[in-house]
């Protein structure tokens, strides 16, 4: 390929609007370009590595015993109205209508539609396990696209369903591709990726993990053991604390805290310490509007996404009527009258604790002395808290825990008989038994993978690819075309690793060395091939590498090979 | 590959609402499942031959400069718009919502898209000409989804968009394109493939062929001169007819045709030959609702697409009110008061006629004698009649024009600046004028040319794969699989075929030879090696080829070569 020819533009300008290096850098270097908020055309640069990254999920799958399919991008509502995905998820499912006015949906993930196709060929239990995978477009009407490839609405995915008739056999398969996962990310380029329990969300199932790279910009955070390894998305971490030493018997009274609406002005005003009071947040439910009031410890903040799985319904929060009975920054727990329209829970952190402050139910006054064994001895307490840095590992049980952000590369999960109970795929055992199969399902976004790449590898002037994903191994520069000497040198080494099979872009365009390496780095090829007439007057070609590792002259007749020699070492 | 693990079942029975056999053998040999009216999901044989398609799609591309980019699969409207396409398309192009209620489109072809990515870099003419291309999921909501894969809703899409300085460099390209596409025609089996000079609808511009593979069960007809070699789709073929000698002068007079309202029934009661006739067909525009009578000899056939295409918008057959002044069976051209809700159009058959019969206006009556030159002095001309079997060539004048069906397999325009000039792409030409690119695109779709080819390819048991796009090159089959001998034999030709780089499906299940061989033909490798306890007797294996062209045993030792030789044969 000629650099003259490459379709795309390149310049040198970050972006105002890419907030990430990684979308700067796509934009910068011709790989792709917005059509619309959150879905993108693709340049053929970030075509060739979009297709690398491809062939190493399907080699990893293969290895597994996987076998390639094609679902559709479109579906009929009535294969998610058997699931009760149509329900349960909310807008980001697209839901429009044909021609014939018939329902359908955009995929965003395809349990139901790999259900409908291996439902006939699972009836018997001689035919398990088997692992189907496709790599197909799907649309996810995301609420707030951003940084780039990182979160887009329309993206490709490599999405895999295996099909079990035990939880042990799901068990060790789930391993195996874990395993494969781990691989995958490895040969990428990103053997740093860490996978992370999490929260199976809108899939369903127990036992799911995330694999994160770990990095600032990301928009997941990671809840991580210094001790044990224990590794969990935030909105799965369970939230655990030292034990809180009870305090002396005191009795409840009220005070009069005129202006104080806020846990902070709180402890301002007392003063007392966040850790010793207990606040009120409120949601409402999406269902049935119903008002949920959740204590927890002033210092901690609700998981929303504990909180939701806990009521099986999402929620928002709530804006407190008037006439309610309730004053925002003075709720409290105590001499709340039941009523069916709301909804009390107690997070963990409020259990066994005396000597709190809370609101008093009434406007500009507090209660301290709160105890809730003594107070409140009918309330249950539940997880509904976030993991705090420094808090104690859910694992191990020591003091440290920290969190860092990631961005999450890809996910498996098991998700047991959700779809096959709901959807009606069935097998006969071998005692003759109809069951129901036991699924994972492994998705690997292939865009945002190529996105966290390029994160995790550039620098200010350009992508550094790792080889194995680059969309060309090797730059060819002819500095000083014109110059017949430098052409006739350039071309044949053209030719010759052509002919020798390796990926060369060529430039041979009548531009400054100054543009034609800005260009060069923005490619980010592994490998640079100068050459330029100061180069040739020692009957030497010039060879980089892009992440600096290498700098060498070659003799020009054995360039060729010097290079086929580094590109085999670098493979190695 | 072990046949035992392959998903997907395999049966003998033609599906009751199969029409086609391609389809049929689809669904029995576990191609394909049904996923909606013209929706299916792909199980892994057909998946592989989709993707041996892809990559000589994608070789042929490369081979002629083509980039591989990607381009959305949901797009804004505004895109649409501005080409003036979301409004000419009719319902086949889905249109919808996204949560934020701004106005999307699936694609169907991606001329606008394309335009989008690469306005901008093609602002200067040394870029020209350029082409790309992507091979992507499409929506269109076909009417009348049909014939299995043949005509779908979704299906994956090779599309490629040229841009070019001038009218001969586009020629050239699209030569250049047009020999590619007979390439990859012939390189997947279907080098019996014609093009054919088409209309170009809704993609506009001037001029386009469609590829086709000539085939009873096919839905486009086209016309074919069998001396010149000119070939067009029925819908862009010139209706020429030989020239009628003028009759005598004869008065117009009205007959009584009482009971009569068809051509036959008027032909049968004078008599006369219905080429003697002239008919009315009565369409409505779709636009403003305006009456259309089209006047033509009464035995051609009404070509609604030049109709359409003349009128520069939709028709469907008009319903007559019964007020309307106007007697269906009696409709004739002569003392038709003009109306501005009507149109009257002539079609070229009745220039210059003289002695026919027509309505005469008046129920149960009709006119002899009507003379167009004398009776209807200001008529004007066109051509809207279908080409009829037997009539005159437009190329080469001669008589005989036959009629053939044809599955369309691919097609090409020229869009000249349909789309440049409405989307605002322009260029600053060598001369410092800026100019509006020309435009040619280029599509094949891959299920459909799947299914074209197993149409051509196929027995009653099964497709027979050409090599090149087979799904699996040899299948190899251990009959008694049981006995220790032929596992030992069949499981070290497995081994050895697979070292060497040979697609083996290895059939080693339990099951009688029959089911065996059945689903050997349905899987449709070219090369079949039969181990057996009876062959094994004489140390041999047997090798079949699916066309019937091989069967012969070889020596077990030197199977595995015999088997590469023929496989590098087949191949030269």
């Amino acid at each position: 390929m000629k650099m003259e020819h490459l379709v795309g533009l390149r310049f040198r300008e970050r972006p105002a609007d890419c907030v990430v290096d990684s979308h700067a850098l796509m934009v910068r270097g011709g790989y792709s370009r917005q059509v619309m908020n959150g879905v993108f055309s693709a340049f053929p640069p970030l075509v060739r590595v979009l297709r690398k990254i491809e062939q190493i999920l399907r080699e990893e799958m293969d290895a597994l015993g996987g076998q390639e399919v094609q679902l559709p991008v479109v579906m009929p509502a009535s294969l998610w109205q058997a699931s009760g995905r149509y329900d349960s998820i909310g807008p980001e499912l697209v839901r429009f209508k044909d021609r014939g006015g018939n329902d359908l949906v955009l995929g965003m993930t395809h349990e139901e539609a790999a259900v409908q196709l291996v439902r006939e060929y699972g009836r018997s239990y001689t035919r398990y396990p088997f692992m189907i995978y496709q790599i197909q477009t799907k649309f996810r009407d995301e609420a707030r696209p951003r940084a780039g490839l990182i979160r887009v609405r329309e993206f490709t995915m490599k999405d895999a369903y295996s099909f079990h008739t035990s939880q042990a056999d799901l068990d060790a398969f789930y391993e195996d591709c874990r395993r494969a996962y781990q691989r995958i990310f490895a040969r990428v380029g990103l053997p740093q990726v860490v996978a992370v329990a999490s929260d199976a969300g809108m899939m369903g199932g127990r036992v799911s993990h995330e694999f994160m790279l770990l990095t600032d910009i990301g928009e997941d955070t990671i809840a991580i053991c210094p001790h044990c390894g224990y590794r969990a998305n935030l909105e799965a971490a369970e939230c655990r604390l030292p034990a809180v030493p009870r305090g002396a018997d005191a009795p409840q009274a009220e005070v009069a805290t005129p202006g104080v609406h806020t846990i902070e002005e709180l402890c301002r005003f007392l003063p007392c310490d966040p850790a010793d009071t207990c606040k009120a947040v409120a949601y409402r439910r999406e269902d049935d509007g119903r008002l949920v009031l959740l204590f927890l410890r002033g210092d901690l903040d609700v998981n929303e996404t504990k909180l939701t799985r806990f009521l099986q319904c999402g929620v928002r929060p709530a804006v407190l009527e008037e006439d309610c009975g309730l004053y925002p920054g003075s709720i409290g727990p105590v001499g709340l009258p039941p009523r069916p329209d709301r909804v009390l829970l107690f997070d963990r952190s409020l259990a066994g604790r005396s000597g709190l402050v809370c609101g008093a139910n009434r406007p500009g006054y507090h209660l301290v002395g709160l105890d809730m064994n003594r107070d409140l001895p009918s309330a249950e307490y539940r997880d509904f808290a976030k993991a705090a840095p420094g808090g104690l590992c859910p694992c191990c049980g020591r003091p440290g825990l920290t969190l860092r952000r990631g961005i999450e590369v890809g996910n498996i999960f098991q998700l047991g008989t959700k779809y096959t109970d709901s959807m009606g795929m069935t097998y006969l055992d071998r005692d003759g038994q109809t069951r129901f199969p036991l699924m994972g399902c492994y998705g690997i976004g292939v865009g945002r993978l190529a996105a966290a790449i390029c994160e995790a590898h550039h620098d200010e002037h350009g992508p550094v690819w790792p080889l194995t994903v680059a969309p060309w191994q090797v730059q060819l520069c002819a500095v000083r075309a014109d110059d017949p000497e430098v052409r006739r040198c350039a071309d044949a080494l053209y030719d010759e690793l052509q002919r020798r099979g390796v990926e060369v872009l060529y430039d041979d365009r009548r531009v400054s060395p100054g543009v034609m390496f800005a260009d060069a780095d923005l490619i980010g090829a592994p490998f640079r091939l100068v050459v330029s007439p100061r180069n040739l007057r020692q009957d030497c070609v010039e060879l980089t590498a892009r992440d600096g590792s290498v700098s060498r002259t070659l003799p020009r007749a054995t360039a060729a090979d010097a290079l086929c020699g580094a590109l085999a070492e670098a493979q190695a």
